[in-house]
């Protein structure tokens, strides 16, 4: 049972998702985070104005990203591919085949494949998705054996509804939020983001409650993450 | 833990949604269907091309329900409230609560929302949605507690795709197919359906393979229910 | 082979489907405009402002109408349902259940189902619809044979792009559109449609020319009329 | 230049619009609210849990609604149709379409058309739509004028992505936040709002400035509204 | 009259489109199948499991993928292109741009343009319209006349639903299905998708009855194949 | 106070927003016309025909658009980057946020993401939104300060309910009408256009007032473009 996340930078797991991964690890899984890039140029905009060069910048974003993964219990591997613009290649996709191929995930999170915003992000989700299909085939020429179907999950965009992120799953993250508040705060430079994304797991948490089925007797502070599942969930019962 | 479906006319819960039915009772649950009409009067046109009357046939698409239901080990309640057209009125919604009050359903089935072919079906859908909304009001004023929010899965319509029927939720039924086949087989003017619905689980089954996470040792033949789930899963894991 | 049209108001069927209606006589057929309303409250401004009663409006508007079928060569009945609004009852609908039955169309031409300008129009749309489902039952007690299943497209709204209106079937209408611009000259009141919908046929003519197989041969000035098919078109071959 | 406020329950104007309302009024412009039902049944959980008769708790949300409506400057209007459900029926659309023909609103607001959590809000939103067209039909007997062509905005659901709901209008509202904070505070029994939707406004102007125009120099803490339009935007400059 | 399939691998026009081939060949038309592979990696996990090499992979494909074409009465064309993943490139697009100008096809099939389940054929549909588009261009420079404007026709994935697939032409395969089935037999390592797609072709075929215009007689076991036009259907007479 | 236009070839600017550009420079505003391209290969039918050659016609339509242009009151750039097709590059895409980071655009119009008959429109799209992303990055290397956020606005597209163009925005350009059509008349090639284009802004125009707030008092031969914003509008006042 292992939990793979595709982040096109350096922070997005973080805000993003770090509730799923917690709980993940909470639990003794795996959690290993891809990501694509450092976030160097388009989201590092405080270190440019301090006037660091682009390798400091990566390096500063590395040890951040590092430090939260630590937090959250999670391997973390850079494929230092650039950003802004994230640019789609064969040779990436590939990687990202090796990658699916070693770590087999049971789960994979990544970006929303639409956000007018942000070009890196639904390009990290397009690769992220072409890689799965590709290491699922025999034939694709890679070490491993084929992938299975591991189910898909989008993260949420910072501003959903201009991406068409219409939230199917609504996780639960109460147990681990504090984690997550950890994790945040490994991340210096965008200091402003730790209220923001305490305040949008609060609203995810209302709505945890609201969609819940009866007497599941949720706490007052529930918190949330939502997510948007790809495939058709397969279950073996209805609830 | 009680399933509640909600079926327009006296057959539509044996195509559609018996699996569920048999899985849910087989595991010693409560489950109950609510007809809303027998489909006295568009889905039974072998009986009036042999000259049956309307009661006669009422009767009749009564019996076959009812031995349906019996077969599946659910409670089985007619509303009588006339098909083609279902007229949609204040007096049904609310005895539609009443039901939900009385029943305090953990799942709820019914039609989907949009069908070009059949107005009865989502005419039922909206009733259905309706009066679980309002059974949640502490003011409306009918016997019982407030319902609380139990999910809500459309079954699957006749032609799926003309009724933009997506499924999000592949259910496996295997080991209740047998069952499905019994209850399918107490609808005799149907018989050419018995054999489409089998096939039609067969299809679904192989999406349930295609679709489900690794390693999951399913048989070969498999078989399946599709749903689609109307508001987000709450839930404490991502799989 | 025969064409019922369900049109909300008296003139709609002339600015938006006379090239089908002349069609379909000048290749001698039935043809069938059915006017719910004569659009005598919201079509109707100059009369109104003019000083007439509404009963000296509807038999104007009556008339026009009269005159534009007969210079189509098509049949013409009124059920005076009355407009903004055109109210939904069972009633109106089950009047129009038994003119399908009557006509026993080939085929069906009606409003799109969104129109944010005019609330008539979808309302006559989902009667027409509503009715030709229940003329299919044979359990319905209407006098006649159960209708088979015409194919029922929309015709071009005022505001297509605001209606959703997507044209998925384009008809080539040259070589009756003088017939078409007489009849919408028997409409005085509206004077300035007469060149706004000759310009859309244009319009629509050059989409016509665009979208056609090759080597066809279309004259330089085809004439145009768009519609959406709302079910799937059943051929024997593809074209 | 007169804002109509449509609104289903006695509380939606203030969650969703009173910043929009703050504002037309701080510029010395009339602004009314239409309030259809007091939300007596649907909307007033502790009430009813305090043991309050209906018409104790009418008279409730009627004093706390004109407190709000007070503090805004607006006027404030009940028709008392009643909720869970709001029933469509003709009189009531007749009457809004009346309130139209007094009030002769430049712009209207009223609830989106989606909401399966709350089928009040859409049934509010398609009567003042639909009274909307028949207040600008010269035949409709009403007295007054005929009504221009008003845009219409769809103020925010509570679960915005759940219903459709799109923004494609965000109002800086920042200047008159103080006031709508005064006007939450006059719901005592839904306290946990006023937090909620102050968070919801902070959010929403982070937006406003993610989506601003160059160089317009917004406050650091900008508050906001979000909203559908449905119309087109007509104007004489792209901007 | 020529009908151009492009197929992204050597078995896709078989499962999907051998109806209507069928139909083509069978009237005397020529009919032309251009595979852009030979699914040699992605759909031969058979060969791969029995420890074949790429290029015996590659033979077998092709010998199948021509047997299918003789049985079909059409022509076959390998690009060889590579699968798993189809790359997209200007040189592929322009050997497809002078197809085109070869074949000047009246008719054009290809897959759907969304498929999460299988990269490669949203790929070869991409390619398909751009090429046929560039094709039209008198400027572009490739040998031949410029092409006209036939209609395109995305045929069948294997989930259609997942893949946004609604049909929206029913093609009667009846008189040719023996064909189909024979073509089907030549992919051996395939045998599990005869039945399936044969089922599919009566399931399909179901859905041609159910949406024919009245009294076509058809006949008890109709077979059919689904598909969706891309373009507007151009007509002198809507049916 | 600056309009950018990216335009795939060097007409399109002139049919699609040559009201929009003669509205700002007329205001005293700043206009640039970015052409992608020349229109050499897919838009110079005519040129081709009588015998010219790629040189020739680049150096026609070059003319031809800066006389367009200058009508306008524009500057014009040629980045010659080939069209049929416009391949998407990163050094293209490169080019094009150096001329964001010089122009500053407080407004950028451009071709709409979908078009299933010209493959260059959402090419020249796609990498306009990209570019305009970048210019955002401080981190991009580039020269100037980093961009705003400009709103932009999609012009029409030739068939626009095909491409999914639904207008939200309305823009009145009777005042420059005459500008536009004079720009016109310097694409001598495609005169067939200059009546369509007109009959077109007429169209536009009726919908401009009848979707306009009361009491604008339009003139009746009122003039318009259609628009689609793409980010949310920020405003300050609902109107």
């Amino acid at each position: 049972m292992t939990l793979l996340v595709v982040s096109a930078h350096a922070g997005d797991f973080v805000w993003r998702a770090a509730g799923a991964i917690a709980l993940a690890t909470s639990r003794g899984r795996r959690a290993k985070v891809l990501c694509l890039s450092f976030g160097e140029r388009g989201e590092s905009a405080k270190a440019w104005r301090e006037g660091r060069t682009l390798d400091e910048i990566k390096k500063i974003r590395r040890g951040e990203a590092e430090n939260a993964a630590g937090v959250l219990g999670a391997e973390i591997e850079f494929l230092d591919a650039g950003d802004y613009p994230l640019q789609e290649t064969p040779e990436l996709v590939d990687r990202m085949v090796r990658v699916y191929r070693e770590v087999n995930p049971s789960v994979v999170l990544t970006h929303q494949l639409a956000d007018p915003y942000n070009g890196d992000h639904p390009a990290a989700a397009r690769m992220a998705l072409q890689a799965r299909v590709l290491a699922q085939a025999i034939g694709y020429d890679a070490p491993g054996e084929p992938l299975g179907a591991p189910p898909v999950f989008f993260f949420e965009p910072h501003q959903p509804e201009q991406c068409d992120f219409k939230p199917n799953v609504l996780l639960d993250i109460t147990e681990v939020f504090d984690t997550k508040r950890k994790a945040m705060e490994c991340l210096p430079a965008q200091q402003h983001m730790w209220d923001y994304y305490t305040d949008l797991a609060k609203r995810r948490g209302v709505q945890v409650k609201r969609n819940a089925a009866p007497n599941l007797g949720l706490p007052h502070h529930t918190m949330g993450e939502a997510y948007m599942r790809l495939y058709p969930q397969v279950t073996g019962e209805l609830a």
